[in-house]
């Protein structure tokens, strides 16, 4: 099992997010034995990273301003990067990028036409919240590929988002706009139970004697202690 | 004045494909005198190539299938590249790339807005010749820029476009539906008026006893030539 940094199995400790906001997990709950065929998880995150890229285009190409746009546009390049990586990973083992993508596509363009939002702030929220938790999910997932495939995609996943940018803009119109919060944090609770359905479906169906169910909960109490920390960075009631 | 290729005033050679479709000029006409300021022209390319990054978003977010999803993507990438390394040249002088790219937003986006098409095939061709087209001319423009900005401007607006996914699918569109080839071949023309236009406004005024038009003249000549080599290589007639 790979752990490039510390565990211990008997303590889970929630991701801390650092001064950035990055996601910063300094324990892991073992959940190796659900590991994904090392195909399916690429196929799968790459097709995700599309997804997010597509979320954040969207985000620049309707932005209010250029300040905005600018910042945007760098989140947007973060996420293809990640994609394009990942593709990568994908030709390196002789395999067409379209074809492990494919099994994904349904699903998670559903999932982002429910997680688009009405508004400017509701899709900056979707993008911030909703790749925040995937991230560490798939990070949390990686854990228990190959040495190699599952620290590359890792560090990949664990990369600075450039969300700055969305949670200023977002930090700044909760502030001025005390109706916009509630409605966000509203919004910001139905795009959790969302996401955790998706990751929930994202992992491999365990032994159904091997106590699964027991090995997956901290997993989740984790990612949601991670999302409660950015809605509340975000000055919005979880 | 800056040519990292050889440059004889007296013949005009229009630039020519390589094998991948990026256009490769060996020969250059003279409008150094018709330099921009370094600001002036960093802001308008660095909007210009966001501006070319939001169409071929829209035509990942649009495309019928995964592989040309996959393809467009790269040529994405590219675009945001492009504008990232133009927004670092405008930071390393200490300035706002913001307030750099203002002035061009309007004529930009309303170029944007007439040159989007009606269907994915259209916007596929306003992506690659658009792009094209004003690649090849603030090459151009930048010759008359400090030699530092100069080359480095001119190397990275002539790097690989990634627009092979671009070519392939229209390629394959147009030679099986003859009605489509029709009305990109009108499209075509319509583009390269309006983008002819769009550069000729984003010249800086020159002495008006100085034969401006003169000098003006053959560039616009190699830029139509290169512009009608990529409708040729389409199948399209220019």
């Amino acid at each position: 099992m790979v752990t490039w940094f510390g565990r211990r199995p008997q303590r889970t400790e929630a991701p801390r997010l650092n001064a950035r906001g990055v996601s910063q997990p300094t324990e892991k709950v073992d959940i190796s034995s659900l590991a994904p065929d090392v195909l399916h998880f690429l196929g799968q995150v790459a097709y995700r990273e599309l997804s997010e890229f597509e979320k954040l285009a969207l985000a620049v190409a309707t932005a209010p301003d250029l300040a905005a746009k600018e910042g945007l546009s760098a989140a947007a390049g973060r996420a293809l990067g990640k994609h394009h990586s990942l593709i990568a990973e994908i030709r390196r083992r002789g395999h067409e990028p379209s074809d492990e993508m494919a099994p994904f596509v349904d699903g998670l363009d559903e999932f982002r036409r429910k997680t688009t939002g009405v508004d400017w702030y509701e899709l900056l929220l979707s993008c911030y919240l909703v790749g925040g938790l995937l991230d560490d999910f798939f990070i949390r997932l990686s854990d228990g590929l190959p040495r190699d495939i599952g620290v590359r995609a890792a560090r990949l996943l664990g990369e600075d988002s450039g969300t700055e940018a969305l949670v200023s803009a977002l930090q700044t119109a909760i502030k001025n706009d005390q109706a916009l919060g509630s409605r966000l944090a509203m919004w910001g609770r139905r795009l959790v139970g969302d996401t955790l359905l998706v990751a929930r479906s994202a992992m491999p169906d365990a032994d159904s004697g091997g106590g699964t169910e027991a090995r997956i909960e901290p997993v989740f109490t984790e990612l949601i202690a991670a999302h409660t920390r950015r809605m509340d960075g975000l000055g919005l009631t979880a």
